[in-house]
């Protein structure tokens, strides 16, 4: 194999590309960048020899299967919902196909057809998902393999700012898709403790967060993911007692966030009209309905969350400028979107920034009568607001997936994730050249 | 005119139907009722001699265009989201159109066309929407002929269920679509209080409801709608300084439904994966994460939701069967669909019982330097659990409009709803022979 076509040149294919070109000169690989925005390609191949450019409106199914019927592998990183047309031209053509992104139900269902044609198509191969289901597999395996059973099942994963770069009141700043934040949670989180299911709606999500520790970093809080059983069978867990996913954030986040949602202001549901007329005090003001509260309108929404107008919460509202009157800028927006375009000023990542990823798994096994608890954790640090520890994570191994099945070292056809030896092994060790090693602490659980 | 088509002869075709059959003998009418299931059509018709029942598949482009060109007035009764395709069918073979429904932004805007062509395109003309529009626009009017100035606007409606067949502790019972009541609310309820912008979020939309008088039926409560300010600029209400439109409840419904609300039972964002393997009382354990609360799975659900485990609202819940080892029937539902379904099962209106219909008016305006307030109330009953009153007053606008139209009295083209006196007038007078009669009350208000 040698020709690989890169389809979308954007934010999440910088760090991919890099890789795969350096790789491409000793292993003779052709890389083709498509794009709808043909500068933007031709600015990330740059001028290497082994690869080129190309105009693509990826929405033009001849146009799409013009230039897939010439590769040998194809990486998707259009929006999610067009992943499922490149996968049928895949098919049809006899290409094999690498995302990041998650399976959908419907590119599931071309699993057989994949495996009948002896096709590769490997998904949620990035950071969360891809590293997380990467490093918790070789672990699984790992205990398994001498013997021990696990019983429970914790891992957390947060995209942050690095200490160093820290310098506003919530401790955040976006590194990756902001609508996500801001909607992150709604829907109902479900997860297993104690062999019992427990649900978490939306309105208690950001109260039942939860603290772990991070090894020199210190206390960090937790709270649900919606998804924590999605990956039982994934992983083969099947009769797990405890399984929990969850988001890491700075302490303080929650409490701080939940004012937000006890405000009203993430609702995607219903746009507020003429907003662009209003001012993010009149916005907070309406929010107030017809309340007994009285005051200043810091007093009163301190009155409607039940905190203290001094309090930590209440500060970073006001550092967002939620009481000023200031005039909103998005038009007829729903309160989430009006929320977002303020936080995309508020929390943008400066040049000079550093971010930082968290990632921890806490595996609680049994083995030979004895309990025992291993804890795993991954932290860090981008170079700068461009060269993100997060745009690394999620093209990385990508890049590694993709220059094995080029060298014919993947066996494993189908519609798969990254749960297989074959795939963590090669991919997890070389990874660590780049930094991504998680350090390890097990100790024996002793008593109740 | 003489051709009329009925395009739908479910539940809300009925009373259209037999009101349309009784006058078309007289008028020479002739009815045409179409729907995919044939049956269904012919009982509707019966054996009246100037009507025929056909089979129609309204997503077959060709066939629904046959049989419409052959009509000079059609009544839409489709699920709203083929209102379009219906509304651009009968823009084309130049037929006029009416439905119930709410106007939709892509029918809107075959306004112009509408006019060019003079047709009448008539919606929103059933009940609420409907009545609604009509009854206010009357006193609307009226106040605006002798001079006064309109300063605030609540209108209240509520689908019931009338007194001498209220047998449940929620006092309600389903008379209309029910997952609309499962669903109701969520989103952000906006409204206009002395000339200030008020939102609701879902999460307080049920603890912030008021209390309203209804002539001899004593106190009911109302929570606010979404879309108070939707009928701003059609009501002719730009400088209004309080608008407010909200929905009709038995005292104690909105604290249980809040219960619901706040235990996560209306979340419609994600499936329970194996709920149909959970009884309710599962189902409600899982939903107090992991909690700090004891006792028994109802002392436990009291705690989270701050009342007393002997109090109304816990009552209400346990007799849904809420804390019951019944297994749950609907397979991988999210929340909110789980509790439609049981709620399908305990708030069916049976055979005998009487729904009851209740809407409310209050205006507040200024005439020769004083205040005044009046007040128009409806309350009006069904015969029983098949003719309902809300059947009734979804279809009798329908019907009287469609004869109005028909023989030539509507002189209003494009797409409207009903707020001109030609329209109102003639339909709210024949609506008092089928006892759709408000009472009225007026009173001068004096001091603040």
């Amino acid at each position: 194999m040698r020709n690989l076509l890169i389809i979308g040149a954007g934010r999440s294919a910088t760090a991919l590309i890099n890789y795969i070109l350096k790789e491409a000169k000793e292993h003779n690989f052709f890389i083709t960048v498509a794009d709808a925005d043909i500068a933007l390609a031709q600015a990330k191949v740059g001028s290497s020899p082994n690869s080129r450019a190309i105009w693509l409106d990826a929405s033009k199914p001849n146009d799409r299967r013009d230039i897939i019927s010439r590769a040998d592998v194809v990486v998707s990183l259009l929006p999610p919902q067009m992943h499922l047309e490149v996968a049928q031209d895949c098919i049809a053509l006899g290409k094999h196909m690498v995302t990041a992104s998650y399976v959908s139900t419907q590119v599931l269902r071309l699993g057989d057809e994949a495996r009948q044609r002896a096709l590769v198509f490997m998904n949620e191969i990035g950071l969360d998902p891809g590293i997380d289901h990467m490093s918790a597999m070789q672990r699984i395996d790992g205990i398994r393999a001498k013997g021990g059973k696990v019983t429970a099942f914790y891992s957390f994963a947060g995209g942050l700012v690095a200490p160093e770069s820290d310098d506003n009141p919530w401790h955040y700043k976006f590194t990756w898709n902001p609508r996500n934040v801001v909607l992150a949670g709604q829907g109902t989180a479900q997860f297993l403790k104690n062999g019992r299911l427990k649900y978490i709606p939306y309105r208690r999500l950001f109260r039942q967060y939860q603290l772990i520790d991070i090894p020199g970093m210190g206390q960090w809080e937790v709270y649900a993911n919606r998804d924590s059983l999605l990956y039982r069978e994934a992983y083969g867990l099947q009769n797990i007692k405890t399984l929990f996913r969850g988001t890491i954030r700075h302490r303080g986040f929650c409490d701080a966030w939940n004012a937000l949602v006890r405000i009203g202001l993430t609702d995607s549901a219903f746009p507020i009209v003429g907003s662009e007329k209003l001012t993010y005090y009149d916005l907070m003001d309406a929010f107030l309905g017809v309340s007994e509260y009285t005051g200043t309108l810091k007093e009163r929404i301190a009155q409607l969350i039940d905190v203290a107008p001094d309090s930590d919460v209440i500060k970073k509202l006001e550092w967002l400028g939620l009481f000023s009157k200031r005039r909103i800028k998005v038009k007829n927006g729903t309160p989430a979107l009006i929320l977002e375009n303020l936080l995309l000023e508020k929390w943008a990542i400066k040049p000079k920034d550093k971010d930082m990823v968290i990632m921890q798994h806490i595996f609680e096994y049994e083995l030979d009568q004895k309990k025992y608890k291993l804890t795993s954790t991954l932290t860090i640090k981008g170079r700068d607001g461009a060269d993100t520890a997060m745009s690394q994570l999620v093209g990385l191994p990508l890049g590694v997936f993709v220059k094995l099945l080029m060298l014919g070292k993947i066996s494993t056809t189908g519609i798969n994730i990254p749960t297989m030896p074959e795939v963590y092994g090669p991919v997890m060790e070389e990874l660590e050249q780049y930094g991504v090693v998680f350090s390890e602490e097990e100790e024996e659980i002793t008593g109740a």
